[in-house]
């Protein structure tokens, strides 16, 4: 891929606006992540106030199959090409649902030309390349263009609602924190070669794919910054069916880390495409010293907490059913009991991002953010590849007398 | 401590005993799993065909105490010297549940006398304690003298179907095993110091308490071997207040690690004393590509069971309920779904020593088996201790344009 | 209100279209219903394959409020006279979202107008409005012009899985169904007298809210009938605080019910508004000679199911993640295990009937089925009126000696 | 069977018995309850501070088996005639557990006899049985012989924590109450005959046998009285295998009532033997304005509670594990998090009646209370026998126009 621009080569600006007039929005991008956004995108005003905007076009690369998108999906236009899209004054929102190595690219150059732009995760392949988007995202703010990544999970009405309560002290001091995220799509050891189990074009395996995930919900719900990593990785299948035979699978089935934060408090993280039956179980849970949070992503509408300081006799994990009008995002939706489903995630992200672009303030989760889970992805690699914790044991240590 | 009798010391054989008597049972200490393995003797008559045996003497340091605990845990007679107990001719079994410091000296002069012996786990506080008395274990089984290490989890009917399920190919090739010990007794900051919290005493903390169950469990469900480990351990609360003071936890509060396995798969180890809520969860999950087990022992009645060779539309976990007659030990019991407790466990380890001493076969357990537990756990604090995979990360590694 | 317009004053024929030309809609309500049943509209072309369609008109009381709504989800134009809609030619599909006492005029007209009607349930307050709705609906059926009710949880896609299941006879003879419908609005005592509180305005209180669902879900899931109904009623709070001071409550709070089927099996129903902590819990249990099925709405994407003709030794409760490609409505959607929310419900409605009218067929469930649930809901009531089944109890029957 | 002794025709007493000498224990009936009692009274001193008992004697049909079951089950001797057992001086307690139907007559002879009785559920076979042993047992308190029935569920951990709870005030105004006990073992069309399901040995089916629990429940946990009842009775296999083909089933599979409360509450009980996959569930949901009580006998370790007080942000059903020593009963046995089981329960009764006998006070449940239940379970089977109730539905109510 052609190196992106380097930021400092532009002075960007927002893109020409009458205040009144609707926002300009552009995605590129039509498989899931695109027909997810789009949902969202369709959806978002039908459910909460927000800043008038326009879907004006989807962007991908087959012109037939990306006017269908468009049509189904609710965008005006279609377009094959995203650099034009760049250079129209009635775009004002790029939303990147690309695969991840063209994610700098398209990043940095649709920022260079004042355009607010969300990425989906992770940011880039490469920590190069996130440093130059990140690089790029700095130089734009300062100009009033806004930049966000797409850790939807931090939507998770009961996720944002966990966080609430950490911040309120309610679990005192967090020491101990799990974080799971366990797949199956690779149970099967004849499911077919893909791009995702290519290093060249995903970068890195159930890491990159989900672990990046687990890693910013420990971020989000604690505030707290990793410091310190050890990791390992492992693929559990090596060779897997291609076109032409079998291929080398050159990325991670699974991985295993943990980290050492801030304040003190250690996580552990797991992920897996390899956890038979278990089909897309972000788990997470998170003990302090006077209290704990429990969470599965497959359950989403629901969340666990166990509150310390109530008298022990009626100590007990509670499932919270977070579809009350007093939850984070559910003013919007039904009646308390009538739950939400997962693509609601990207609705309340785009709730965000437009009312922050709107109000001229930062959306968050920043590109920093993301490049610093680049970051702590990248240490879990080299951890996992100095291999140097390893112990060897062998075997009948003991002879008989 | 005294040194142990060098095994080959001496030539053991099993006490003299007429082959129609009952058995003559010692058990040498009465705190709580003296309490616990009592139950079981006082208990595993009444439920199961088992070899006759009586509950000859208690043995314990105080002598008002011990008698007192004879008497309620219905053995005929209390004593204060373990070692005069090993000359009487009328015992024949030796069931150690003295702390984890005297196990090595007890049960080598035990098996040295000729007496079959239980002992709690772990095996001993230090490898070298380890080693010998499973050297003496070996000598002793060569003469008809058995040992055991009490493992009683093994008996958790749950767990034996789990470990049935797996050897019949029910998960197919198993890669992917979390193992978690949860608890938070220590979870409260100001919870007192105590022998279990000092290197000297206990050995180590939640290391060799419970991570010692969990990797246990994952040799026993798999019968696999550990053939390389990574480990990690915490202290998080490191002053904890003694008697004159604050005084230093020498021990870790937390243990984690990851064992590779002879046949290939993985498994992480997660324990932990401060998981607030927790009680005494140990929690199995067993993902092969055919199937899945899940397992906590707060519910020990249940097991959870995915197969994943029935077609998708129908596959999910399922709770089995471990309580009909076709599964182990529950032939005894109670009519289905009348669920037992923790402490059948026992009463199920007491029946297999019993059956099989008597039937001149060795049981499992064997000390070896313990001994290699310890060998794994020795592995965690050497791989801790080296700290070689910690990759350290540095705040803010993106500047300003 | 008016009496609806005989049905036979008219033959009905559905309004003139090419073929190839898409359905006009109009939709008739804004507020809870309506919301649903306009996302429905606005999204079902996104992920389904339907015959075209357009979101014509929104029809409300309010003309401000009615433009704004039709804004805000997805409708081309607003209105306020919905007879006057009915005379429109581009206006081929009438849903009805209004509250139930208007259900028999608007619907009876529209059907007399050619205009297929889907209403929401129930089919209408009393018993003869429903009769002439049905009779409305079979005349216009003859003459292509179709109906239906608008039972949405025959299409949460767990239900409809079970239904196959059940079909496909996975449970053998069905006996004993347990049919549950709780929420808990109305367990505050002091919470204000609505509409839904009056019998002139609602009909009956939890009885045709929500036990019309639970009879519905009987009769679906079974294909069964009723032939015979034990009832009973209650008011807990029969009194609460209205615009003027206290109010009677002259609708039931909860209600009981014994259903005999036709196949001989009995259900029992049971539904309130003031069973604490139960949000939106429709829960059904359905238990036959070879095998259970269990679910509850608020984690509607599972589906309970053991199947005992499996080795009792690995019996057990399944929870199957209702959301593989393989599962009924959800090819439409995300990748395994992205659950999708209660609303989706109508979404999987809409497709239902617009590919049912589109191809000239009869959709499912008919006016006939909502009459039958209505005819039970009635006999309940009628039963519970007579309170002939009850055994009065005296205190103290034994004097001492 | 004979007539029960009118208990007037002798002022029982006590059986003499130095202040300081142990209690003697005779036992009837070896059986399934036999065995679950004798294991009580073996383990009970073990854990709790009880009066001094001893296991004398153990009575029984046949000479042999009776003599077996003694030794295994912990008991000095074996008889078989009960009646001279009530003779010996030595004796001071009688525990029942020979079939219903033999009740009455060796409960009101032990009586008489001036023996301490406890007897199981349910108190009798017919009214009039019971109404003769409460009027005895009446006599005989007044002498201060004490008497008890065996409802053991309320000495499981998880109920007398509810009982409290809802004492306390804690869940407000109870005012809905769901019951329930489901069972399979009859699930089999094929399953034979037995004299469990014969009226005349049997007395009814499923609604002696557990809806008598799941009423004393009701009652027990709320503190109240049943005033009115409506029930209804089914039995889905009326004919299985026998010795000589088929026979007829004379009592009832299932049964369902509702249950009017003196305060106003109303309780649903359904019981079954058909509820495929449910083993012993018997369940309970207790609904009142401030909170709400969730049990389930299968994890009967366990008790859900929802506190409405809090927040609504963080109310939620939790799930207290009752394993704590603030617990009830829990002091006795292990540390927290290590659950107990099923036949504990009747560990406890024996504690409470032991010390209440010991005390010279009247233990709970009274044999008034058992007469109580016996009232309402047949006030339930006069409900159903009337069928008043039923309201019968025709199908095909509307005609096309």
């Amino acid at each position: 891929m052609t190196t992106p621009a380097h930021p400092s080569d532009h002075t960007p600006s927002p893109a020409e606006r009458p205040a009144s007039s609707p926002l300009g929005v552009a995605a590129i991008g039509y498989a899931f992540m695109g027909k997810a956004h789009s949902n969202a995108w369709r959806n978002v005003a039908s459910f909460f106030d927000v800043p008038a905007f326009e879907q004006k076009v989807l962007v991908g690369r087959d012109a037939a199959q990306v006017a269908e998108a468009a049509a189904k999906y609710g965008w005006a236009e279609s377009a094959t090409d995203w650099r034009s899209v760049l250079e129209r004054d009635d775009i004002h929102i790029v939303d990147i649902c690309a695969p991840g190595w063209m994610h700098a690219e398209i990043a940095t150059a649709a920022l260079a030309a004042g355009k607010h732009v969300l990425v989906e995760k992770p940011l880039a392949n490469t920590i190069a390349e996130a440093e130059a988007m990140t690089a790029a995202a700095i130089t734009a703010r300062a100009q009033g263009v806004q930049s966000m990544i797409g850790f939807n999970y931090r939507r998770v009405p009961a996720l944002a609602l966990a966080r609430e309560l950490i911040a309120e002290g309610r679990l005192g001091t967090v020491r101990h924190v799990r974080a799971a995220y366990l797949q199956d799509w690779l149970s099967d050891a004849e499911a077919p070669m893909t791009w995702r189990l290519r290093k060249e074009t995903a970068g890195s395996g159930a890491l990159g794919d989900i672990a990046s995930h687990a890693i910013d919900q420990v971020l989000f719900l604690l505030g707290d910054a990793v410091t310190e990593v050890s990791g390992r990785l492992h693929t559990f299948v090596d060779r897997r069916p291609g076109a032409d035979g079998l291929e080398d699978v050159t990325v991670d089935d699974a991985a295993w880390a943990t980290l050492t934060l801030a304040s003190g408090a250690i996580a552990s993280v797991e992920v897996s495409r390899m956890a038979t039956g278990q089909k897309n179980s972000l788990k997470l849970e998170i003990y302090g010293d006077k209290g704990t949070i429990l969470f599965d992503l497959e359950a989403l509408n629901e969340l666990g907490f166990l509150d310390a300081t109530v008298p022990v006799r009626e100590q007990g994990f509670r499932r919270i059913l977070v579809n009350e009008p007093e939850h984070p995002y559910l003013e919007a939706w039904w009646p308390q009991g009538h739950i939400i489903g997962w693509e609601h995630t990207f609705t309340h992200q785009i709730r965000d991002f437009l009312t922050a672009v709107a109000a001229g303030e930062a959306p968050s989760p920043s590109f920093e953010e993301g490049l610093n889970v680049q970051h702590i992805l990248a240490a879990v690699e080299e951890s996992a590849a100095a291999k140097s914790s390893l112990i060897q044991l062998h075997a009948n240590p003991i002879e008989g007398a």
